[in-house]
């Protein structure tokens, strides 16, 4: 693809640097801010720029924020001794659209994976263990992705947990709801034989 | 979706007021951004703005360039006597990447739709016709969408043409190659049949 312009073409890549982003959808997003106000673009620029330099991380549970500790962690109302174990943010936004969870949580910013050259000192690990000390947490939830990774991440922070009287729980592996049995992998499928439920309770939650 | 930090919402909002983008993708986008240095995400920015509000459009021909006159007008290789009429810059590079045009652009910048409000003052027509005057065109080559407005555009210009040996024609319509008959509409394929070619010059064309 040749372009008439060296400006448009650097614009072009640097959107095609962005993830699911190729050259022609470069393009096309590149054309459409062409066509806005001059103004509207330079306030595009000015807000991701902003964003980038000046937003924060929570103190507590590295969470974006945009003071020293977010939303979460300052709500009273929330429980402050139960702690969910996320890989990062966007699992935060998950969970918090559930609107099932009221404790507070902890942004590992990733998980264990030697392979992608990711050990412990790159993750908030050490930061979660001094946390976890210092606040005596009550419950220790992982809401990791259930892989390989995910289940290394979960053992060793096991492994460097204090010792002290705090509940370490993971969210429910099993079929999920519009999911078929009969195309269910074995794993998935023999863990929630494994882990299965009383029927009670089953109903009494949906 | 509730997020943390104001920040971030902020420029999540911008990504999704782009074409094609949701507000899923754009938190993806978003963090994407995050995860990179400061200095890249400045850069990007950069960019984007200085894209906006330092991009000139060829005096001749309309297109997108740096300087006062795009690369393809001031090409003394290309027949300069000829022009063809496209809608946008996309069809320029559309046509551009065929390498079988050897002539010069006109970009109309839209085509005439009196339902969205855009009417010939809207668009590069009056430079069009100024210019076939001046440079004394030999040939106008229509390279529009095939729909009502395009044919209401060529129709225009068609009417507004000075009194010159100017040869105008349009790109082909056709069945496309590897298209199926059975599956073309009456239109194109109507428009095919009348327009049919002599085998020679098809073959001579493969």
């Amino acid at each position: 693809m040749q372009l008439s312009s060296s400006l448009l073409e650097n614009a072009v890549n640097e959107f095609a640097k962005l993830p699911g982003i190729g050259k022609k959808t470069a393009l096309r997003l590149v054309l459409h801010l062409l066509k806005q106000d001059v103004n509207e673009v330079q306030h595009f620029s000015e807000i991701i720029s902003r964003m980038r330099s000046e937003i924060k991380f929570c103190q507590r549970c590295c969470n974006v924020c945009d003071g020293d500790i977010c939303s979460i962690c300052a709500n009273s109302m929330r429980n402050q001794e139960m702690i969910c174990v996320v890989e990062n943010i966007r699992d935060v936004i998950a969970i918090e659209s559930t609107q099932q969870y009221n404790g507070t949580y902890h942004v590992l910013g990733g998980v264990i994976s030697p392979l992608d050259g990711i050990g412990p000192d790159q993750l908030n690990i050490e930061s979660l263990i001094h946390r976890i000390t210092k606040e005596e947490t009550k419950e220790l939830i992982f809401a990791l992705n259930p892989n390989i990774q995910g289940d290394t991440t979960i053992y060793y922070i096991q492994k460097k947990m204090p010792p002290q009287n705090c509940k370490i729980t993971t969210i429910a592996r099993g079929i999920a709801f519009g999911g078929e049995l009969e195309y269910a992998d074995e794993m998935t499928l023999a863990r929630s034989l494994t882990n299965r439920l009383p029927v009670e309770s089953y109903i009494s939650h949906r």
